[in-house]
C-alpha cells in the first residue's frame, strides 16, 4: 500500500492494472487468461447484477440455464456465426484422466475420447436455439423472453483484467418472436435498459447507436450498442443488443404456425453485458488515488473511523456510531464502522480511499464534545465538519449529490472530448490524443478498413440520435447522409 | 398435459421424471448428461439461492469467483483428492478450431494443443488454495470466509435431472482458519445453516450427521452432512460440510505466521449444496397430481382464476382481483391473476396444480354477488368458500399453515419410516421396502462394504444427536458404542 501509485498521466494502462490490484478487485490466476474476482470486486459485480436483473424482470424476462458445452457441429450451423466464434475457444476432447503407468501423476485417458468434441460456450445462441426448436410450435408459444447469467470462454491471446479475459461472467438474453417488428423493438428496448442502467447506476454517460456491418455480431442483422468514453479518450463498448433476424431459426429449423396456421421461421434477438462493465466503471470515475465508486454500486457507501487515544474516548465514539448505524440501516445505506484497534486512522483513510468508498466519516474526542463529525467525500476529495444531529439525512443527500456529480463530471469530459471533424488530415493528428470524432463516412467497408489501418480508430457506432446531414466522406470525398462516431477503442 | 400421470405407487422413478417435465422445471439437452433448467425451475433455484446467500452473508461470508479451469497438475497435489475427483471429468486439450481442408465444417486445430491440459472444475479446492497461498501471510489475514456460486462438471455415466447431471449449479464455501478448533466450528456452523434452511425454507426435515471414513469427501478429515428421506424411503444427501484439516494447505504450501511469528499450515473447510436440492424438494412433497411447493420457495404463491361467461362478469371480477393484487403486493406475496381468455378455467386449474402453486383462488359471478371467493390449497387438495373481505390476510395465514403442514407431513413420514433394528436378517428383509434404519455397526470398513454389497444400503451418517449406547454390530456381533443410520440412497 505504501508504494506510490502510477498516475493516469504517467501511464494510463499501468495505472489501471495497479488500481485493480490495490483496490482488491481482481487478480490474474495461474490459468492463462482467467481471472480471480476477489470479494470486493465481486460485491460490486453483485450490485451490477441485481440492478440489471431487476430491470430484465420488469421488462418481462425470466432467467433460465443452458449447458456450458456446445457440440462442435452446432457452431457450424449458422455460417457467419462460426466465422466469428468457432476459432479461439476451449475444446473438450476427453472425459477421463487416469494414473500414469510410471506413477508420475495423472494423464488423459486416450480411451475416453469424445465422439464429437464439445466447445466451452463462447456465447449460447446455438445451444439455446436448438432447445427453442422443441419449445415453439405456434404463435401461442411466443414471445420467449429468456435471460441467462453465465460464464463464457473466448481464448484471448492478450488479456487484461475485466476488459478482456479468456473466461468472463455475463448475462445473455435470448428472445424469440412471431414477427420482425416485435424483435426489433425488443432489441431496442434492451439497449434502452442498458443505457438507463449505465447512466443511472454506473453514472456513466453512453452513446446509443448501431454498429456498421463490419463491426456487427457474427450472425446478427443489426447490432445496437452503448459506447462510453474512458478518461484516456478511448471508447469502451459497454453492452450490445442484436437483432438476429431469422438466421438462427433457419439454422436450427425453428418454425411456428401463425394464427392462420401458416408456418414461418421465428425472429430472434440476443443481448449481453459482461464483467467488462467493471473495467468501464473503474476507468470512468477513478483517480490517481484509487477507485472512485458511484454510491448506487458501492458495496460500502459510508465508512466511519474513530480517532482516539484512550479506551474511554473510543467507547464514547462507539456509542455514537452504534446509534448512527441503526439510522443508516433503516435508511437502506450500507455503512461500515471500522474501529479495528490494530490499524491506525491514517492507514484506514488510505485503504477506503483506494477502495473508492463514497463517503468517509471521522470522529475524534473534540468532535464528540462539540457534537460534530467530519465528512469527507471521495469524488471531490473535500471535507467539512458538520453537526452530528441530522448527519444520517445529510449523508443520504450527499450520496445523491455524489452520484449526480460523477455523472455530470463524466458527461462534461465526454462532451469536451467529442469533436465534429471534416478533414482526414486533422483527424489523423487529433485521434492520437483520444476522444470521439463525429465525421462523415462514405458507407463502404473499404474506407472503414483504411481508416482503421492508418489510425487504429474504428467506427464505434452510428448514433441513434444523430440527425441526417448531407456531407462528404472525410477520406474519399464521396457523399454521406449522416455522421458516424470514430474512436480508438478497448 | 392430458396424458395420465404415472403414480408414485406404479413407478416412483418414472413419476419423478414425468413430473420434472410436466411442471416445466428442466429437460435433458442434446449434450450428454447436461440439463436445461427451464424458467419455472430456475425461478425456484433463484429462491433457494437468495435464501442461502442471505444466510451465508449473515454468517460473515463474501462471494468471489475463481477460474472454471484447473490445470491438470493441481489435481494431483492432494493425494486422496485426485483419487476422488480426477477421474471422470471434462478435459480441455485444445484452444482453437479451424476450417476443415475439405470444406466439411470445423475441426480441432492440431497446432493449438495446450501444453498442460485443463480440467473443467469438478470442485474448486485446488485452484482456490493455490490462490490462498498468495493471500495469506499472517494470522491477521485469517479467517478467509469465501463462497462461490458456480457451475461444475463431473462426467457421470448415468444421469437424472437435478439428481445427477454432468454439469450442475452449486455453491462452494472455502474457508481458511488459524486453528483447528475454529475450522471445525465453521464446518459445524455451515451444517447448521444448511439444516435450518432445509427445514424452514424447503420444509424438509433432515438428520445432521457425520460420514464414515469411506463416505468422506476426497481430501477431508471429517465430512458432515444433512440427509433427508424421500417418499420412496430412500435417503438423499442434501448438503455437505467438510473439515479439511491442513491437507490442502500442505498440498499448496499455505502457511501463516501466528502472533509469535511461528509458521504453521492453515486450517480449512469447504461446504456445498447444489441443484440436487431441486430433486430433494420435488421428491419430499410432490404427489401424483404434480409438484407441491412450500410457499417460501414458490415463485407463484397464489394464483387466481376468474370463472365467467360474459365480458361484464369478467370485468367485475378483474376489478376485484386488481384490488387484491395491490394488497398482496404490499404484503410481499407473489400473486398471479390469470385471466387469459384463450384458456379455460379447468385447463388453468390443472396447470397450476401440476406446477405446485400453494394456493389457488377462483371467483365466479355468484361468488362476486355474495362477496365470497373459493380458496383451494395444493398440499391437502381441499377447498372452501370464504368471505372476500379480509381474504388477503386469510391467505397469508394459510401460506404459513401450508408451510408448517408440509414440514409436519414430511417429518411424520420420516419418523414412521425410521426403525431401530438389531437383527441383520430382519434388516435385509426390511431395507427392501425403504426407510432409515438405526443400527449398531462395528466401525470397520469391511462390514460397511459387506452390507453395501449385500443390500445396497450405505451408512448415511452417524447422527450428531445419536446418544452413546453399548450394543453389538448387527452383522459381526462385535461391540459398538453408538447406532448409525443405514439407508439406500440417491
Amino acid at each position: 500500500m505504501s508504494q506510490k501509485n502510477t498516475t493516469r498521466q504517467e501511464d494510463y494502462s499501468k495505472w489501471y492494472n495497479e488500481l485493480v490490484y490495490k483496490a482488491d478487485l481482481a487478480e490474474h490466476s495461474d490459468v492463462r487468461g482467467c481471472m480471480v474476482i476477489k470479494p470486493y470486486g465481486y460485491a460490486i459485480w453483485e450490485k451490477i447484477k441485481d440492478h440489471l436483473d431487476k430491470r430484465f424482470k420488469e421488462t418481462g424476462h425470466s432467467n433460465a440455464y443452458f449447458p456450458l458445452f456446445i457440440p462442435k457441429s452446432y457452431l457450424s450451423k449458422e455460417a457467419s456465426h462460426v466465422e466469428g466464434f468457432a476459432k479461439e475457444c476451449a475444446v473438450v476432447t476427453h472425459y477421463r484422466l487416469k494414473n500414469a503407468d510410471d506413477g508420475s501423476g495423472v494423464i488423459v485417458d486416450p480411451a475416453a475420447k469424445l465422439e464429437e468434441e464439445l466447445i466451452v460456450r463462447p456465447t449460447s445462441e446455438t445451444i439455446i436455439w436448438n432447445s427453442y426448436r422443441n419449445w415453439i410450435q405456434s404463435y401461442r408459444d411466443l414471445p420467449i423472453l429468456i435471460n441467462q447469467w453465465a460464464n463464457v470462454v473466448r481464448w484471448e491471446m492478450r488479456t487484461r483484467l475485466f476488459l478482456r479475459t479468456a473466461e468472463f461472467l455475463w448475462q445473455e438474453g435470448h428472445t424469440a418472436h412471431a414477427n420482425k417488428q416485435e424483435a426489433i423493438e425488443e432489441a431496442e428496448r434492451m439497449l434502452d435498459v442498458y443505457a438507463e442502467f449505465a447512466e443511472n447506476c454506473m453514472a456513466m454517460p453512453v452513446i446509443k447507436g448501431r454498429k456498421t456491418e463490419s463491426e456487427r455480431f457474427a450472425g446478427a442483422e443489426d447490432t445496437y450498442c452503448i459506447e462510453a468514453m474512458m478518461q484516456d479518450g478511448k471508447a469502451l463498448q459497454a453492452g450490445t443488443s442484436h437483432f438476429l433476424g431469422q438466421n438462427f431459426a433457419k439454422a436450427f429449423d425453428v418454425r411456428f404456425a401463425d394464427k392462420e396456421g401458416k408456418l414461418d421461421f421465428v425472429w430472434a434477438t440476443s443481448w449481453g453485458v459482461s464483467t467488462r462493465l467493471m473495467g468501464a466503471l473503474i476507468m470512468t470515475h477513478s483517480d490517481d488515488e484509487g477507485l472512485v465508486l458511484p454510491p448506487v454500486l458501492a458495496p460500502i457507501q459510508v465508512v466511519a473511523v474513530p480517532i482516539y487515544r484512550t479506551n474511554e474516548e473510543l467507547e464514547a465514539i462507539n456509542e455514537k456510531m452504534h446509534e448512527l448505524s441503526i439510522k443508516f440501516k433503516s435508511l437502506g445505506i450500507s455503512f461500515k464502522y471500522d474501529n479495528d484497534d490494530n490499524k491506525r486512522p491514517g492507514w484506514k483513510f488510505a485503504e477506503y480511499e483506494v477502495k473508492g468508498v463514497p463517503v468517509r466519516l471521522a470522529m475524534g474526542p473534540r468532535d464528540l464534545s462539540e457534537g460534530k463529525i467530519e465528512v469527507a467525500r471521495r469524488d471531490e476529495k473535500t471535507k467539512e465538519t458538520v453537526s452530528f444531529d441530522g448527519i444520517a439525512n445529510y449523508v443520504v443527500d450527499l450520496l445523491d449529490e455524489i452520484q449526480r456529480n460523477l455523472f455530470d463530471r463524466a458527461k462534461d469530459f465526454a462532451v469536451q472530448n467529442t469533436n465534429r471533424i471534416d478533414s482526414y488530415e486533422e483527424f489523423k493528428l487529433l485521434i492520437e490524443k483520444g476522444g470521439f470524432f463525429s465525421a462523415h463516412w462514405d458507407g463502404t467497408k473499404e474506407t472503414e478498413a483504411k481508416i482503421k489501418e492508418e489510425t487504429q480508430a474504428t467506427i464505434r457506432c452510428i448514433a441513434l440520435d444523430e440527425p441526417m446531414e448531407d456531407g462528404f466522406c472525410m477520406v474519399t470525398g464521396k457523399p454521406s447522409k449522416q455522421r458516424v462516431i470514430f474512436a480508438k477503442a478497448y
